[in-house]
């Protein structure tokens, strides 16, 4: 991926105006390798700030917008118009820009989760893509390299039979009551959706830990809580998980967890080993064979062998790649994918139906916490 | 403790022949800080092995039993008799002994869980021992001195009022089905009761829980699982946990979580503050404050201040303290209760009634499992 | 940085072609932060990996140079010629270059070492560069935010006067006899110099220390071995330190120790604090207060309070940063410094003057082994 | 070892009065595994001392003793006199007792380093001992069941040939000028030594160093600080080291390094693997092979294999055993040596010729940093 000489792929921008978090990781994540250009954007709802914005980014005049639906169009009409757009804005305007875009031809990286609700997820599912236009859910932490490698050890039989999923993502940013833009909109039910700390992070937990072991879930049994006074939203999730086959399950996610900044953790156990991966120090991850002494595994280090192109170690062992090297895998194999020449990474690239799951996990697991924690299973919501 | 020139206190011990696992931890913790003196044993059920064991430990040849009865019997008779009795048989044969010596005017140390049923361990409670004779639950993990200390940053509120609990109990030892002493009589419901891994260590996270927070569990909603094939107890726990006062919590217990030995782990979590031990490495605890960097505490480094006499840090940080120890102190501040100088001790050594609310969690787990999880309070087994 | 409008500075580089190592990395480290368009490259010595190379990262036809003078006179001579140059060569490669774009007025970024000797490092500090073209060191993991803030810390009087420096750099990657593109010149004298491990790592640790604490190395006393048969130079490093004010330190650099990848880690202790932080796990940081428990600090987190502009904090704590990001970081205030707005930066990015300091220590290590350990002083090199 | 039906060793104690922080330790040591009975004492030079400090140990009166001396005659001369005795006074009164009982016919338990001068521990050597008494010289950290793993790793050759050794014993406690019990004698040349750190914990260090590589230090160039004003003794010590063979490594060794309590860490690197292991998380250890990934080895785990007796592994893995258990196997083997079984223990206990090393490696530290850290050999002092 990147510097083969290839022409790099004209992207457009959906939210993300100046001060945004997420929209700002995107175009790192798409810049880093080299495989995008981003020529268009309509960056904020509000006019000056996606005005602003745009001569930030160095947009030229006639392609910063005010409106996603003008850009769509005009783009689309261009010549030299987009050939792909990120979406990053909160989940309740990811439904809108991702049918007109998909509508238009143009290709779609959209932040997650999917959508707000289950049904703009599923109605999402059913669009007619114009011109086959893809579409890329930016789970990324399934973009580490061990995470990859992770789920290769599963897929390989180095586990065993799967029995024990234990995943969690603690965080504390919200253990006080607290207003900034960042928190506002994530406990805001109008703009989150019907999830808090299951949306925004719980859905993290449920991807990685499915992306890792293959698994379906069948049902969950879930307790939601909200513990901060006055906040709509859960903001500590404690799951029980039971997938098809017979492996059980806990999931926790919490953004009352004082002492953990962003702590997800995934630990999947086997009939005959295990693995236990912490995003907070990504390079390495604990590699368990029944009855041997547990191995730290480490990026691109020597167990990996021939490591498979889907893992993309752009620097040796020893010298440590982040987040924003995750985010910008699924960007530049995206990007192959856009050119044709994603093969290596079908299955592997969060997509479309990940998004419909992860609304339904949602779903489930809000509709059991209602319940008293009745058993719930995801195909009945 | 010790060392002050004291007499020991004569202890007999019931079980923990030549080659038993617990009995010989037992005896370590008694003569650790020089305040027993071993003078009887009724060892082993099998007489050959009793009398064998007996030898071994130098006990003289009038006071090795075959039978723990005889031994109560003449013991309570002979002016030099035991004091005291450590009772380190498998769950089923706690009662008989324990109710015989405390009707005997024989202080009781006793092994977890206190008993193999609910109605035991409640008929237990009822028993009027003679001449005062108290009782001890070798609940062994609250001996460890940054749990001691965990308690108090909990008693002191600089936690804040708790929210979550999580704590773990991981070991891989039963992964594949095996047969030796130890497992044979735990994965037997007649000798271990209705609970495997729930019984065995299980209830070790339930008590930590109880011990730090010294939170009440309200009601529970468990997932009790058998993994390896024939086994006819629980060899995996998953538990949701809601507390007296909201808070919640998630309680993991395994036998067959491949890369763990003994990874028993207490995660609390409150408005302004948290704490993270783990056993393994049992002289560092976590501590944090909301806002502000997390603290490594070590055991009797610089924030204990005063350390209170019941954390007995026996040497400077630095030079680790273990498992043993943590028992030996349970053992030793025993000793100062049965001389009537235990009142720095009073609500922090493991009671009787702690034993019959650890059968109460495993009866309420066992039976919630058995119903898909129903959220059962432990007010209701 | 980036992201305000600010047109991209354009960049040539020299070396660095298909397969290379740093260039690569130089490369993501100056698109990263977005300030930077590559345009021109002088991209081996071999014209046709030179020109496959440029075709691969889009570069021009006609800004595709096969030798390095040939691009400097016709990039000085265009109205839209790069205004910077990376060189990305080996060391005996650096100064014809570095004297010759500085001469032409181009901006250089330089990989480290220096130069190959002492004699040609001195030199090019006496050149006097065209229109005031500024030179940077690529001494990269001064780049970490937490190495900026340990700089902080040490300056804040947080630690007291410093009193020990242990740094060290431990690799394995040379500890067989190895063939290979990036092996092969670093361990042969005519291109890397009188130096091995001492040139390639054990530098980069002197700047660490030198960096973080501030401190003038006074004299040194060093051991080199050489432990793989036939192997020209050293690859194993151990010297004491002496500062001037006092300090005593030691640092250990080594390409043949087993289980290590890229080991760096500094300890620095004064007489009221002390700090320790390690490269492979960038995003923590250990600081103790005498008397205190010990806190581990994260980039971003809590105690940064104020983040100075110098320590470029991306995205918040909890999402790692890592090497990539560091050397960005060198890149996109380089990129300031260059507009003018390096005001900021001055005394943190590396400069000439540190190389050269830089290669006086590794002509000082070399010599006082050679004199069987003798302390030697930096000066008299 | 214990428990297997012999008779206790009757022990006596020289110093370690009420308050001593190594006499305790050696008498927790002494009981843990049920070998010896303390009987006689002669616990302070202060007669009022020794005899309420007998009273707390429950001695007779008629064996509590007020000088070494007398202890030595009359305990000789009793048919139930201590048959060892362990000295546990400051450096300078290690020789007199060790003398006395050796001739006397009684075994010698003493602490290190063996006494305060390089004089007086060659003298000691040639004594003849009557009856063949023995003796232990308690460099406590080789008890540790991983400290003898990885001696019999380094035997075994899977480290292949040694070539880097890398020991440091880092504590904070004299960071500033204190006076205390344990501190005053410390950093006093006439009852410590000429050696302050480099006696207390430096030659710990290179014990450890010399005890799991098996390898003779040839020569070293010492650089010894004393940091705190006032203080009379070396705090602080950084050295070179060259073993017999063409290893190399470096010692460090400090008292006023902030954050540390008892750091002693060594790690070892040859030509195919290496070990590192830290003595504040005694329970497990690092190990690598060369291209492989790292393995942590845990006390006890999976790859001890056929643990040797020699480990003396009392639970198992996951339990931790610590310092006081480290202490307690070096008791227990000498018992067992006492007794005529202790052939497994031959070359691992310490002996005294292992005290007259430790005192020719502080002598010629002392010597080395005297002369501006001149390569001295250990032959030469």
């Amino acid at each position: 991926m990147a510097e083969n000489g290839e022409p790099r792929i004209r992207l457009g921008m959906v939210g993300g105006g100046t001060g945004a978090f997420i929209g700002y990781v995107h175009r790192i994540a798409a810049r880093l390798d080299d495989d995008y250009e981003l020529v268009a954007g309509a960056l904020s709802s509000r006019p000056d700030v996606a005005i602003e914005s745009g001569k930030n980014l160095r947009l030229a005049e006639d392609r910063i917008y005010t409106s996603y639906e003008e850009m769509a169009a005009k783009e689309a009409a261009r010549k030299d118009g987009i050939q792909a757009v990120s979406i990053v804005t909160p989940n309740h305007m990811h439904f809108g820009p991702a049918k007109t875009f998909l509508e238009a031809g143009i290709h779609v990286i959209c932040d997650k989760p999917l959508t707000s609700t289950l049904e703009d997820a599923r109605a999402l599912a059913t669009i007619k893509p114009k011109k086959g236009a893809k579409f890329l859910l930016t789970h990324n932490y399934t973009g580490y390299p061990l995470v990859r490698q992770a789920r290769e050890l599963v897929k390989s039989g180095a586990l065993g039979k799967i029995r024990i999923v234990q995943v969690e993502y603690p965080q504390d940013w919200l253990t006080e009551a607290v207003s900034s833009k960042q928190a506002d909109w994530r406990t805001d039910p109008k703009r989150s959706g019907a999830g808090g700390a299951i949306g925004d992070i719980g859905t993290h937990a449920y991807n990685l830990a499915r992306f890792v072991t293959g698994l379906k879930l069948d049902a969950l049994s879930a307790d939601l809580t909200s513990f901060v006074k006055g906040r709509k939203l859960d903001d500590n999730v404690q799951i029980l998980l039971r997938f098809q086959g017979g492996a059980r399950g806990m999931l926790w996610a919490s953004q009352v967890a004082v002492g953990h900044e962003n702590g997800l953790k995934l630990r999947v156990y086997g009939e005959k080993g295990s693995i236990e991966w912490v995003q907070a120090n990504p390079n390495e991850m604990w590699y368990a064979e029944f009855g041997k002494p547990r191995q730290l595994l480490t990026r691109g280090g020597s167990i990996a062998g021939n490591v498979a192109p889907a893992m993309n170690v752009r620097i040796p062992g020893g010298h440590p790649e982040g987040y924003l090297e995750a985010f910008a895998t699924l960007y530049s194999q995206f990007a192959e994918v856009i050119r044709g020449n994603g093969k290596a990474y079908a299955g592997i690239l969060p997509s479309l139906a990940d998004g419909v799951e992860g609304m339904e996990f949602i779903t489930a697991a809000v509709q059991s916490s209602k319940n008293d924690g009745k058993w719930t299973k995801l195909s009945d919501v």
